[in-house]
């Protein structure tokens, strides 16, 4: 399958390697490619530059935003949330028009200290998620994976036997069930992914961004996810 | 022990019984205690008035607010979030100086619809913890116990052996392992409860809730909890 992503970080760096391994075709879309691959700079976390990642995966393609998600038949948004309508506008809602666009992005706000909070006008009475699909009405957004470190997004079963839970929500069915065949490619089995209904149920999965930092801080392992036992 | 409870809904009823079949003795505030005994009306969830209630629980003491902080040695606010500042101000600030006050309130926003959202100004970059703590600084306050169903918070081996997380936070370390060795006697084990540090987690453990709600309303199971796996 040919599945673009929209954005370049180290989420969506984990993401294609994995997709690549599978067999898909991918394409990564960033704003000006030429900086992108002559950038030195580390991010704000401190991971090696985009070039030297690309380095080691050639077989990834790297594009502008228009182009990748021209490119894809399912789109995935793996920028930092604050940055995800405008990244998606320059990849231009023609090219998202009736195609799964799966939202892995969370809302964070750092200009308010560490650990980050959510940004006002994006959570609690609204989500991420749900700006895109009334921004993008012709894609079909899913909401899934962003309530987890990257490397578990693509290999559940690293912890636990891979016994742990994905939430998704989104407003068409069809769409969540592709979706949820690409994540069984990744190793999750479906009576662990737990579909939260439509696409407002974003606002439940994106804030369980302030307690999994939390823990992280606590715990100092990102390697970590959440079960519903009951 | 001698406990007091700030409150008197299903939450509190569920803990007093608890309490008292432990062998504490147990006080419940409210605003008005004529008023109280004498109300016929169902609760906003549809649970029966707390006469009905009280008349089957008679070990459970019934005094003000101020009678019930001042009884107990702990006290635990089991009132609507929205209205918790207003009934511990009611209880009287020095009934709370140098006690362990634990909140198991959250700032839930009925206003804006259903499911109900944080009220703006007790989440995100605060949290209901913090402001009882800020507005009540003699107190130790410890949030805890509020992520789940009050009929798990005080019987946990009723799902998955008990083997399921509480969060707890708080400012006082010696305020924490008070109030665990009470969790303890409610059914949970030191490993399976995580400290996340001051009051100010109480952010991440409050935004629990916009999830807990929609698994709720995808499972339609209110007895269900989670489990950190790692």
């Amino acid at each position: 399958m040919k599945i673009a992503l929209i954005g370049t970080g180290s989420v969506g760096q984990t993401i294609a390697s994995r997709l690549v391994s599978l067999g898909h075709d991918v394409m990564m879309g960033t704003r000006n490619v030429a900086d992108k691959l002559a950038s030195t700079s580390k991010d704000m976390y401190g991971n090696p530059p985009f070039s030297e990642w690309h380095a080691a995966n050639k077989d990834v393609q790297l594009g502008t935003f228009a182009e990748a998600a021209a490119f894809g038949e399912i789109i995935l948004n793996v920028t930092q949330g604050g940055n995800s309508i405008n990244a998606l506008k320059l990849a231009d809602e023609k090219n998202l028009d009736g195609k799964v666009l799966v939202d892995i992005a969370n809302p964070l706000d750092f200009s308010k200290g560490m650990p980050p909070s959510l940004i006002p006008e994006l959570s609690n009475t609204n989500s991420l998620g749900e700006e895109i699909q009334k921004t993008f009405a012709g894609a079909k957004v899913v909401k899934t994976l962003n309530t987890m470190w990257a490397g578990l997004m693509v290999n559940p079963t690293m912890i636990g036997g891979g016994d742990h839970n994905a939430f998704i929500c989104g407003n068409d069915a069809e769409a969540k069930a592709k979706v949820k065949a690409l994540m069984n490619q990744f190793g999750w089995k479906n009576e662990n992914i737990l579909d939260l209904g439509d696409i407002s149920a974003a606002r439940g999965t994106e804030a369980v961004l302030p307690i999994w930092l939390r823990i992280w801080n606590a715990t100092q392992n990102g390697a970590f996810n959440f079960k519903v036992v009951s």
